[in-house]
């Protein structure tokens, strides 16, 4: 697999309904992504709510969407669980399906040492049937990836890259250090208020979810940091500064990122905002200030 | 359901390999834990590995339990899932196998608020088929289900009572203080080192992982801290001790309490020790530690 | 120095203003405590907000309340610091004023390590002109004093018992396992709501700050666990939790329960509740809630 | 005050025993330190080890620097403390020294709510003879400065900027979005892995610990940095990482890199590495590994 560049966007799962798809919407978010020029997609990350989904919907959800990406775009399918078996039973359906690698994170119920971190991801690398990006996400699996963990992980032939959403810039840096200059592995930020500084400063891309509603900003920031143009860079980020300060931080939930992804794309009339238990969409305040700061931003809404 | 009172051993899942249960191993365990005296059974808790196994791993290892238990003690069902659908699915296979109640931690992946966890355990205890235990595990779940949560949810006829396994005995006093009079309402303790001192101040009994290799020991606490008989506690503490500080804490895992139940248990011969991933059973130099330990216990080591 | 058993509580600093001590206010809370009867008096911890003082402040009170206490009960005094000559010194004063021993938590800035908790109490220990009590704090100081160190250490002639306050009942059974039958060696609760249940399972007393306001219940109740009474146990056990709920949770505060404490003490005319910074003491709605505690508990309040 | 700009160390305390500074030492490391070019010196930070040292000796330190530095940088002093009144005594004396401005952390103990450290911090400004940095330490400290702390903050006249040393760049890169264009406050990067980064994104400078040994090459990057020539950062970035991955990674304490800053110093022939508890200086071993490190990066040890 020749290494991915650029702006993968965290695709949100469109939802009408407990485990229900809403098909439309992820067909017209789907095309929305895409138009703005995204390098790859990612489905089923932590914006994706898979963790929520049943089974069921995560493997039709893979479907549709690779029916419709129809290859213009590599597609990245995450398998985070605790089970290892499930993990490559969805990776299994996902290369059927058409997807080029697949994503996880660390098994999130049990904390696992980092002895147990590498045999764990060298058996499910070994196990899968596609291309595996690793996937740090502290805040949700309790534990970090190690630079040595991922330093030995990063020579399993079948391992080709990582996604950092710790948002700890030193672990990222020294990840850069040991990893950076490796063409058969890739380093990618998640959140999208660094992918700027990280792009410049060597990293491959960012996995960004705001580029579910302006993939283009994103797009721009990464061309930007690979030319080295600074003064574009600033300017690019005070509008992904304004975005992170106002869509993603009404209410006070550990999910307002999410609810706000979501509810912006229902106000832009792309697709529904259900959200799967535990969660629940925002309601009309909540909703009223989303469309402000989408207004804000130049937003249209269609409701 | 009347309320259960007593011992209630989370079961560990006996396994010869990769998601395939050991099936003999199964039912002597089964035999063997029901011989001490038991007042329940719990399977696919946190001590079940049940995160770790496949979902068919999971419907087969309730099957075969509650075949061999043939009603002769209630058998409550672990659900804890990121999936509610997942937990009714799981949960409508367990009634169909004859058991009594499900138990559930909070949805595991992103961590939710007070209220988020209100409304989800609230939507699952109504599309429940089986009475709804709730599962206090802040270490691996990272929220408590706070007092104010508990008691919101007491109130919900289908919820019945809780198990706390966070050892922090200034929360569970204050549960028992809010709920400890509620016949409607059971509390027990996870940690066994705890089950004397919660019961005599109330508790209604301990979901004790070391009963599955010593059952009567902690049905013999159980029963000393119902009859005030202080002296018997104090011998038999020091017994759970003994347990707890040589059989828990071979290595530095977070999982060697674990290994080394499931290590005992073979060098028992009582069944296989197999692991499934991220963990890895105890090798030979562990593995003489446990048995040393066993010995010390008086435990004689079949192999 | 002969073991101290039973309740010792931790004094709350009276202030009037900052670093002003309400001199009036602390003869009458000394006198009020005493009264109570008591076993021991334990100056400048976490409940008399000792790291927010001056040292010249902590000074004046060590010398205050030794005066007024004038051997009647055997007086500790809180030492604990980052650093370790600002500890010796205060030690030294506490010796000069009549303290019998003093207590000390780990440094609680740079959080050190296990051996590095060995060397640095060796350390204090050899230089200390009292004998020294350890304190588990980890909410406050991020490190556990493990087993493992608690042992090595009590090893020291110098090192003659342990306070606990993790309300983490699983490490206090593994010291009361470890150290709970030596003569030179004793363990103390610190959240009242344990002091029943870890007195009966072999604890030496209780460091309870409630008995700045109720000091005869835990005293009784000291005795009771003593007794193996357990019926009174529960009697006592209701009004503690009483308490605990409803004087202590006023407010959203890390520091509702010190808030609540000095409050009440106010409201019953013992004494100033001033707080140094960074708190703030309570105002006119939350005052009305803790004396409307105060009378649910069947305290006069004199205001 | 006019606002500083570019590398500010914050300089270790050379100590040769408990509470003794190496005098000499510490000229040499001033001397060492000024002749990289830096643009300031910040003394007792938490790499100056100023919890550990007892107030008279903190004193010391601060007369002697400020007399050495006779003016060529400005230098600020730390007067991070638990209690209120002893932060402004320690001012006051760095006022009379010659310092232009101090820097507190939160107050470290018990940890205090937002709205606490609001009161707290105003009345710490209000206090203050200097003007005031704050300094966001979370992992000392336990608690972050909000975003909407700092912008409340930072509009008391007295608070003219601060240090981060989260490590956590999207909390940063909020606080360059709200105060990053304003010419009365300052916002200055800790971990100097991200100097250079913060810089080109629109940071004021860096506090980097690693200037107390190559002071200018952190300069280099500074300007390189303002400059936008992402090349030449580059290649300082590679320097900058092997001395992050090498010196201070020895070891697996939390002091690690604490440990090496010293005792390359130390080795280098500028100052004594003695450590004040609970930290002890490396030994043989730890000391070669160290030397190895230092040759690697092309430095010259004078033992």
């Amino acid at each position: 697999m020749k290494t991915i560049k650029g702006i993968i966007p965290p695709m949100i799962t469109p939802l009408k309904g407990d485990d229900q798809i809403d098909r439309e919407g992820t067909v017209r978010l789907t095309e929305h992504i895409l138009a703005g020029g995204v390098h790859a997609l990612f489905l089923l990350g932590t914006t994706g709510e898979a963790q929520s989904l049943s089974y069921k919907c995560r493997y039709d959800f893979v479907e549709l969407v690779c029916r419709q990406v129809a290859g213009r775009v590599p597609v990245l399918v995450g398998v985070t669980d605790t089970s290892l078996d499930e993990s490559v039973k969805l990776a299994a359906h996902a290369a059927k399906c058409g997807a080029v690698a697949v994503v996880a994170a660390a098994p999130y119920y049990f904390a696992p040492s980092q002895q147990e971190l590498i045999e764990y991801y060298t058996a499910l690398a070994d196990a899968l049937p596609l291309p595996l990006f690793l996937y740090n996400m502290p805040s949700h699996v309790k534990v970090f990836l190690e630079p040595a963990t991922v330093k030995t992980l990063a020579d399993h032939p079948n391992i080709v890259g990582l996604k950092d959403s710790s948002a700890n810039m030193t672990y990222f840096q020294t990840l850069l250090y040991h990893l950076g200059g490796r063409e058969d592995f890739a380093l990618y930020v998640g959140p999208e208020e660094l992918t700027g500084e990280s792009v410049v400063m060597g990293a491959d891309g960012g996995v960004n979810g705001g580029a579910n509603i302006f993939p283009e900003l994103y797009v721009q920031m990464y061309y930007a940091a690979c030319n080295h143009d600074v003064n574009t860079m600033h300017a690019l980020q005070r509008k992904i500064m304004q975005i992170s300060t106002s869509l993603y931080t009404v209410g006070k939930y550990g999910s307002s990122y999410l609810k706000g992804v979501k509810c912006a794309l229902s106000l832009l009339g792309i697709c529904d905002d259900y959200m799967s238990y535990p969660y629940r969409k925002f309601r009309t305040e909540e909703r009223a200030r989303i469309r402000k700061a989408l207004e804000a931003l130049g937003a249209e809404c269609g409701e």
